[in-house]
């Protein structure tokens, strides 16, 4: 079944290539599917951590730690700006210094900038500005609701990746994404996919957001995009399933996974062993991927 | 026929009242429905005004001497928080002092964050805290796709303004927006449009943005929303005319406006006399809404 849908959609395999598609590939090659959520919440992080200085530093130390514990298990990270956004300028000091660590040590590891951004032309140019070159990202999460036009100077730079949201994760997602459009009534988010695969994709630098706790959903999207890579979010405590997940989200190629998990990996032990466990949670989520895959 | 939109939905009159829509309210009746979006892109910053300082200083005192030169005129002050992230943490600090001097000097004035955020559930508290609690905004817009549900923090702030993308200004908005969904075959746009009138405005605080550049849907809104304020970019550079706007955007009571324009009033000179020449344009533009109002 993954080839056929393979071979339904040669157009989009026939596109170039990001440099962010590119990376992802040969971590996927490796058997990295795992996508390390740092959604670094301060007063989640542990006491210890918390106790050894400021703001900015138990972001920061928190975040490194995880990164050094995980690095060779993963495909990606992926922080999520909110978080250090509510930290002001300590929390996006420590976002940069975050980036420009797995950067500087892991360059081969792809960085998501998990921030749901879209605003109208080139008013975009200034959050493309902030996250590729003030934050070194590999690859921002937008919203679609504005269309390609809208989205212009994102989907310009060709070297990154452009996440767009089709099916999200939440409960309450199916309210505008479930809605059925035009005359072949296909939910709107089935539509998002397609216009993203179709239209969007002159560079080969979008992917898609589908939430792992929509398993027929994701199936569905798969269908549509071929090979496209998908980010899926909501394995763990948003309740996802890594079986449902896999059989529904690979590929052809049994890739195109950036399969997503923050909680569950980062706060994973609340203690001096946060890393440690960090890493054991990462590992366990890689051999079950690799068990469905 | 105003008075019929006004009749035909007296539920949305009856809930609570944001504090953010009592301080519109109250400018509204002064006869201001004028926004000044203060989209400062640095390089676009008067030279003299760059000449003397740091990207901080430019960016915050010609914010200044523009909020100086119109705040007895204006509704509402927007930002754009792309064009202070842009800038990483000069500009943000620069947005920072500019909402701060907003809130010390002209208290009665709402700042409204254009930020297009939203993500997920309790992700979206970090965005919360940081609009505000940390920048101390009074409304902030925000994207639908994620449904009520993912809202619910912003949604649970009942003092600050939630201002929904409805029909965007763009010349490309109607690529998901305009298309027809469900069994009344609606334009999606009206769906949101209806599903924030009837269902998120439980603390009466949301709003909703359609673009001052596509009358007829902002007409069509208006007919469903009753006496929701409409945030309405695109007037001015983006070719929305104010006759058009005004007839089609007036609530029941000749109110109901937040009529943005950006770069035609803060960028009216690029000289020494860049403030007022802001002041002439929103003047001009005042009198231009008053007239057809």
């Amino acid at each position: 079944m993954t080839t056929e849908q393979g071979s339904k959609s040669p157009e989009f395999q026939e596109s170039p290539k990001s440099e962010f598609v590119a990376k992802l590939e040969r971590r996927w090659q490796q058997g990295n599917f795992v996508c390390v959520g740092l959604d670094s919440e301060y007063s989640q992080i542990p006491q210890i951590v918390r106790n050894q200085g400021s703001i900015e530093q138990a972001m920061f130390k928190f975040n490194r730690e995880i990164v050094d514990a995980t690095h060779d298990l993963v495909c990606a990270y992926k922080p999520n700006s909110a978080f250090y956004e509510a930290q002001g300028d300590q929390g996006l000091r420590a976002l940069a210094r975050t980036i420009a660590h797995i950067k500087d040590q892991y360059p081969d590891i792809p960085v998501i900038l998990d921030a749901k951004r879209a605003d109208i032309g080139n008013t975009n140019l200034g959050y493309v500005k902030a996250a590729f070159d003030e934050l070194g990202a590999d690859a921002i999460t937008v919203h679609p609701y504005l269309g390609k036009e809208a989205l212009k100077p994102f989907l310009d730079r060709a070297d990154k990746g452009i996440i767009v949201l089709a099916r999200t994760s939440n409960p309450g997602a199916g309210e505008f994404q479930d809605l059925t459009v035009g005359e072949k009534q296909e939910p709107l988010y089935q539509v998002v996919a397609r216009r993203v695969a179709e239209s969007w994709n002159d560079n080969g630098n979008c992917a898609l957001v589908v939430g792992a706790t929509y398993p027929k959903e994701l199936a569905e999207v798969r269908g549509i995009v071929g090979n496209m890579p998908i980010l899926l979010p909501g394995i763990g405590a948003q309740g996802g399933e890594v079986e449902a997940t896999v059989t529904a989200g690979k590929d052809s190629r049994g890739w195109g996974m950036i399969i997503n998990s923050s909680r569950g990996i980062i706060f994973a032990s609340k203690g001096e062993d946060f890393a440690d466990a960090a890493r054991k949670a990462t590992e366990s989520l890689r051999e079950e991927i690799n068990r469905y895959r």
